[in-house]
């Protein structure tokens, strides 16, 4: 067992058999589907690079759990270097796949549940953190991929879980068995629930004491019945599926929405039942870590638009332009300031009553505050230095016409010694990393909305500290 | 004759045989094509509004050209009261379409044409105003729609047309013969080429004397022998093939690249001929009124946008969020910041020697500058208030599927009193908004990049009055 | 009479006998003071302006009223010329006096008044409207400067007029008499006071039906029985009394706190006396006006600061600084912004029921949100470009020092032809413009802090129609 | 000797006797000018946290050196540690002192001499590193406090050193003697140079092998005959000199100008002299070192100002208002990017050949150029928040006067539990911190010029192989 090779995952994968429709159709086959399978592909990913030298030191340590080798994907932190190494990690593997690898709202539910298992028992007396500790060994042993199932439907906002009108608009516990429970409701935007083994689930906001039944985490197969992923509409979906003007020749990303109709979990995989008071700290924690997570792999991902930017200067003949190169550092600018606070979030981490290591969130959300900002912006200059071609490129099956493909060809070449098809197709992977939705709209989204960050940062800053210096300095007190 | 119904412009379109390929394919009815009819629709609501009342007295006014009642989108502007109503139709049409409708390229070229031939045949001796009159005559009375070839596809950007390796690499003349001329080249981003019944060509670049071949501007049916129009991709183009999941409900964009293959201009449509001392006139008049009309357009799509967000605050039980609303307010201030410097810049007009009113350059650039940066902010909000179904909402095949289709509608619910269906349109509208690059890219690279707008403003700022102003305060010079 | 020559302003500012307070002092001489008399100077300008040919066509016309020529500043707009006439006049006079003229606070009140004594007369039948006008006549004839008391001390923020524990933390009436009214509180940033021979007051807020003592408008003698003017601090105010390293040589700002210590108002000199109902009116109407005087303004104060960037430039030997130019770009582009903006607002003004034109609000507060936010950005970009002897600049007494004069003036020269005294005053008047807190605080809470603007917008702006336009897009309603 | 107290640091300072004018007058007692003594009790601050145990683990370490317990601010960096703590002392000094301590700069110089020293002789096998040493000690054991004198006055900035008119605009030696060598020049923006011991000069810009004399580096007390130090003006000058309306009662700031008139520098105290190829080495060390000390202090910096903010909302009846608080979290989230870019930059410093540590530069500068932008708009935030009283508040002497004080106090009172003069004290902070010239301008250009710092990003990041990811992705390369 061990870390997996990448091969290895890809047929784990195809052993799984979910029940998954898209565009209105039942699909029989995920694994082989080319929108789903160049998801699955930047998962998968991540078990290559456990296995490529220059990568492996961020992704493959010892497990203190199970002494063993694993992947840093299956550890919650359990030191500063891991908390430092997630990040180094995700920006690489933002790089590397240059849209979202989807492997990381797992690890940062299983990092949260190892804090917040811990707290509740401590405080009930269950024995959660024994179910999780379990679960965590079986996902170590066996180099698993997880799926963090948080954000609920939620119907109307203005409502908490149990005033809707239909009371399954948030994910809740229907019925209590001996051998387990039985849940139903519906968790949305599922980065990647078809290339993970597991689905984790813990609940999305904060819950007040008549929502008992909503207070509720745990962890099932992504096959498990009654599970029904139901994959959405991205902008680009069409290209995969026609194999066609595919910018990212080899990664994609997609996010069903995930439908609970009446799920059984086994007790041993039932993590919170109840205990309302720590819903607010298990998603916090989530979301903390998750905030972290972006701070990497985004930066990452901006590593590669700045590539794409600077080759189609290259291509272009604008390489000596000195307002392009200034919209280039406006782009490091962005992709270190991300990194640099979530770095910083890393190092000056601390560790928790359960010993698993914990960010700093102010920090960590400083981080994603200026993801949900500056993501956008830092696309707008890639378009501008790129060029209009962004839109309206012909397609490939255009170029290969035979009455105006050489024309065609003809026409978009940019300076003389670089060939056309290369110019056409960084126009494509600048066309996917610009208007990807399902990678631009988690910029915005993906860990809370950015009111979410903010109201964080406010929380977690001593504000008291700061009021009592100025009011020394002013002769107010001293 | 006179002003167009709407079924009259659409015939009219119907009428035209232009060669236009698509995805590989040759088409042999573009008008019944669903993606391009989307796009046509944009064009002909500029000829519905017309004949509705509350926006007739935008549209439609008297020519003095031909002493007959007209569509403003074929009258270069003979008052300050044309250039403010330039706008105000613009705006109008931006919040009507939701999109871009296509048309204001044409009347950008008419305008500055009409200032520029006066001018060429004023200092050489030319009757190019003489062939430009009898064409705006005719374009006029027939209500024509018109399209602008300015951006040439320029090969390597730092070499200057004369200087590049495939000579074809801006649009030039290949041979002067008696009967009129033969150009070659190519022009790209060709916004709704289709739906126009004439192309209008101009320069893209200022020119040196060493490119004389390429000072050329001329007039020519879109359905000419050698004009060859090839519809690109776009993100969003296979919903309407499709027919499925298409969010803004009437309208749409495409923008084709257009190959002119030795096509042949008679000398009555000719406009200009070998007078490289007034290419970057013409493409810096052009310029300028393009970035007037966007700055009315694009004000009119914020508002658009303005109320999907609004429309979803009250569908997901967020309308009392205070931070909601204050991203509205960001949005509207955005709105009214290109609106109120575009007005300004046509009440600040000044007649030119041919008669025409011609706009201040400096705050339609002003406005244009911001576009470029705050279009895609407005957005950001739009996405931040929607929520996270921008991306990844199931597809309306999805929600008819006999399995999933009542488990999706009831997940998909909102508040109590808004039907599910409304919200799923209302999502996809915001996709369609935020993500179709046709529109995205062009509110980026419309009208020249934004490097070209501020470059104009420095240029046309009177600096010197402003240090004497400063020298005089510091006690330098009285 | 009629429009007064600067050397009449200054003599009938001579005249009047205020009581005045400073740094702890009663002030026996007001005019001859050199702070007081640098702000002095900046109304004198209003003056001086009016008989300069160049800008005599923005701040001379004749009055309907008394039909003779007035300046301007006298005039409530009476015309859409009036309104932009406004705009332009107040952008000369920002850019020829570099700092506030002090002058428009009067003109908005009388502006204001002249639309809602009307409205009130119509509502209850007072007499208000005839009490103006003849005021105005007044005014008029004898070209009077006039300052807007409107800003109140508020006390505790959180509780409305009368609920505060000290009545007169707003002004109010505490006695009504047969031949006027007393009335006491503060009104605070009385910019200009001193330089202007009338008070108007007017009430700083919405009021409740428990508030209608503070229901009050009226308009006094600067120099009336039991009013008080205390000038306060601003950063430079030493400079001026110093008589050294003063930067602006010729203008300054002072903006007093002015004490109505149980002052009697006669009835015809009272414009509201209790209509609680239309306190909010008058300081919104107030409000908007103020707004549009800063878009003019401010954005020729901004022109100032570009000369002043340039002028060092070229005197550091940095203009061919590709960066620095673009920052110049930035300065202009947020001049335009303000200008475009508010010249629109003045435009699309609208005739009032009392006759007088008022401004399109929306695209007021537009420019004036922009102003608080971007005029510090500015002032940051001349800085930027400026470079640092903004601080730190030794004291022009150190010049004249014997020992070290000749040392610095050697060490202080920039490029070869320009002498180093011209160096050193330009540095002087970027200092000024960028640090006199008189004029920087102003651009955030001058007409309304920032939050009053957003608000404003977001009233006056037709949402509905917004998600109508949306509605119809996504196909919920046609 | 070791770690000094407060008291023996002031001591110290009394014993030195430099060279000093101010305002055209020389100054004959340093130390008891109250302008300068808030200053030097700035620095005084960073002797007193040493003794303050809740600073001091941040504060005192053993040198390596002399093994034995010294200020960090006597420490090259030896470890990452090191490195960590110069960040986070300075943001907890930052907010100490609410202003700049002053003590940074000596201690950059000295981190920076400690890596290039070494890399010259091992170059040029000279004794720089030897003679460093022995001064580095004299300073650990004596606990002094060093000034920078980088910055040259410069002249014609389009020309290099040897090429201007007055060859002494850039700081050169003028003999070489046996004993040492002779210099002359000036530095200027000499931050705290009163307050410091010794004085260190380097080269402030790249050199070329005709600028030989400029390239020179040393150490010479602050009062070597010679020297001379010309305070220059700061926008609150007076308020320090005058005992009145201080706003930070405890610490201030001031920068002189430092003319070098011929002075001697003994051999043992040149560091560089005549090696150009090290002079831009030297500078970029000291800069990228000094960033990093920016991002610290002024992280601190902004934490006093949140706290002002926030007290005045306390003060003002405004702690309520959702905007404000949202201004609030804008602070924070920008002194934590200072903080989290910096502390990131520590963290990830390396060791260099000479043992000291030194950071990661593309993230420092990232912190600074946030520094430079981003200070002013918190600053602007702040005055948001707080209200117009930043300006034009009465003097204190007001508040003391007979006639006007007692309704001075009567109106400035805000909610009813806050005594009168604590509203006031705190207002006067807010306008110290917000309009203190000699603060806000190093915000700006402290360590370089803006620009400075995006040159070096672009320089420090390793385009090439982000470039490479892209074209792996679009199919180009594998």
């Amino acid at each position: 067992m061990g870390v997996k090779t990448k091969d290895e995952y890809i047929e784990s994968i195809r052993a799984l058999k979910p029940t998954a429709y898209m565009f209105g159709e039942q699909l029989t086959n995920v694994l082989d589907n080319p929108r789903l399978r160049a998801g699955i592909e930047a998962t998968a990913a991540t078990y290559e690079v456990a296995n490529i030298e220059k990568y492996k030191k961020f992704v493959v340590t010892t497990s203190p759990l199970i002494n063993e080798p694993v992947s840093r994907f299956t550890l919650p932190p359990s030191s500063i270097e891991d908390l430092v190494a997630r990040v180094k990690m995700n920006r690489h593997l933002g790089n590397y796949v240059g849209t979202c690898h989807q492997r990381c709202t797992g690890l940062d539910c299983l990092s949260a549940l190892s804090i917040v298992t811990y707290n509740i028992d401590k405080k009930y007396g269950t024995d959660y953190c024994g179910h999780f500790t379990e679960f965590l060994k079986y996902v170590q042993k066996n180099d698993l991929a997880a799926n963090a199932g948080v954000t609920d439907v939620k119907g109307d906002r203005s409502l908490s879980p149990h005033e809707q009108v239909d009371k399954d608009m948030y994910l809740h516990i229907v019925e209590r068995r001996d051998d387990g429970i039985v849940v139903r409701g519906a968790k949305v935007h599922q980065t990647g629930s078809l290339s993970s083994h597991e689905i984790i689930v813990i609940p999305t906001r904060a819950l007040g004491k008549d929502d008992q039944d909503y207070a509720v985490a745990f962890a099932i197969p992504s096959d498990t019945k009654g599970l029904i992923h139901v994959i959405g509409r991205s902008t680009l979906d069409m290209r995969e599926l026609d194999g066609c003007d595919i910018g990212n020749t080899l990664y994609s990303k997609y996010c069903p929405t995930l439908i609970f109709d009446d799920v059984f979990v086994p007790w041993n995989r039932v993590f919170m039942c109840g205990e309302t008071d720590f819903a607010a700290d298990l998603v916090g924690r989530f979301s903390a870590f998750h905030r972290q997570s972006h701070g990497g792999c985004k930066s990452g991902k901006i590593d590669c638009m700045i590539g794409a930017a600077l080759t189609l200067m290259d291509y272009n003949g604008t390489n000596k332009v000195s307002h392009h190169k200034q919209k280039i550092i406006d782009m490091i600018h962005r992709a270190e300031t991300l990194y640099g606070c979530c770095l910083a979030a890393s190092y000056e981490g601390q560790q928790q009553p359960s010993g698993t290591y914990y960010i700093d969130t102010v920090l960590a959300n400083a981080s994603k505050l200026h993801e949900g900002k500056e993501l956008s912006e830092a696309i707008r200059l890639m378009i501008d230095v790129s060029g209009g071609f962004v839109a309206d490129l012909p397609s490939d099956r255009d170029f290969q016409n035979p009455d105006v493909g050489d024309l065609l060809k003809k026409y978009l070449k940019g300076v003389d010694n670089v060939p056309v098809e290369n110019r056409i197709r960084m126009y494509r992977l600048v066309e996917k990393m610009a208007l990807e939705s399902a990678d631009t709209i988690s910029d915005i989204h993906g860990g809370g909305s950015p009111e979410a960050h903010r109201v964080t940062i406010f929380r977690e800053t001593d504000v008291e500290s700061k009021k009592k210096a100025a009011k020394r300095l002013a002769g107010i007190e001293s």
